[in-house]
């Protein structure tokens, strides 16, 4: 039996958004705390491959960040073609199809859904998703983009772990039923 | 200095509903276990007054519970005129006046909001809240009423406490800054 698992890993408000007004990420900043990273690197060390929507995908890139996955098996999901880079491929596919290919891999490593909002929107509807991994940031933000959209199927959860942090970040472990 | 705070306390899914489609809170019924309340006696002990939305109040009546808080100080918010009922008002005034009264008022116990979503996304708009206990079910609902509008202002939080239970309930008790 091979149990290589799609994995949600994110970060939202209390309110549910994964960004504020404009793609704000400013909520964030006072979860960074020096030698605290929540167990990211922990979680990263158990995937090598990431799935993320090509928005998300632009968004690190035009800030001028390095796209963090280059040493893992990357696909950017998106609508319109654009060639692929290193390990990076830029696919157009059905998403049904790549998830269900990337899990029958023997690979003892996971995958990591990475965002955004559009593709755990697909990835949740179509019911591919494993286990989330949700870090609830103790603020309020209003408005902006949520992570959970309307117009998915119902799904049990079964509650993994619960961990709360001196930051006041609760992260909750879930599986997927 | 008078202490009286207005507690909002309420289930959602993870995924930030109050109830499913057509109010169906179905997805409670997993939750109730026999001798764990989660803690909802005990903080109904703490509060003398209650502000519940018109619509939450008649949908309590109309499945035919008698609405549960009628040995404490009722605020029915809701804009058609109504008759008062016992120790329940329906109240038709501006909401920042009625809880500005209530807060000043000299009771040791707290004002507990029950909902529903309309209510506290006007409580949350006007910065009223100062307690959120929000008990997160171990459920993707897909689609209902969501707990949070859009259009709100940023309001930073503290987290007091986050505690798991068998169920894979998970209770956050925050104040709000």
């Amino acid at each position: 039996m091979n149990s290589r698992k799609l994995i949600l890993y994110i970060s939202s408000s209390l309110d549910g958004f994964i960004a504020g007004p404009n793609d704000d990420l400013s909520f964030l900043h006072p979860m960074q705390l020096e030698g605290e990273d929540y167990g990211y690197e922990a979680f990263v060390d158990t995937v090598d491959t990431v799935i993320v929507g090509r928005r998300t995908y632009d968004w690190v890139v035009n800030q001028g960040y390095d796209f963090p996955h280059t040493d893992k098996e990357g696909y950017i999901l998106t609508s319109q073609p654009r060639p692929n880079q290193g390990s990076l491929t830029f696919y157009q596919g059905d998403l049904k199809e790549l998830v269900q290919r990337l899990k029958s891999n023997n690979s003892q490593k996971h995958i990591f859904c990475d965002g955004g909002a559009e593709v755990v929107h697909q990835l949740l509807a179509a019911q591919l998703i494993d286990e989330i991994i949700l870090s609830v940031v103790p603020v309020l933000l209003g408005a902006g983009t949520r992570l959970f959209k309307e117009g998915r199927p119902q799904q049990l959860l079964e509650l993994l772990s619960s961990k709360s942090f001196e930051s006041g970040l609760v992260q909750l472990h879930y599986r997927v039923k």
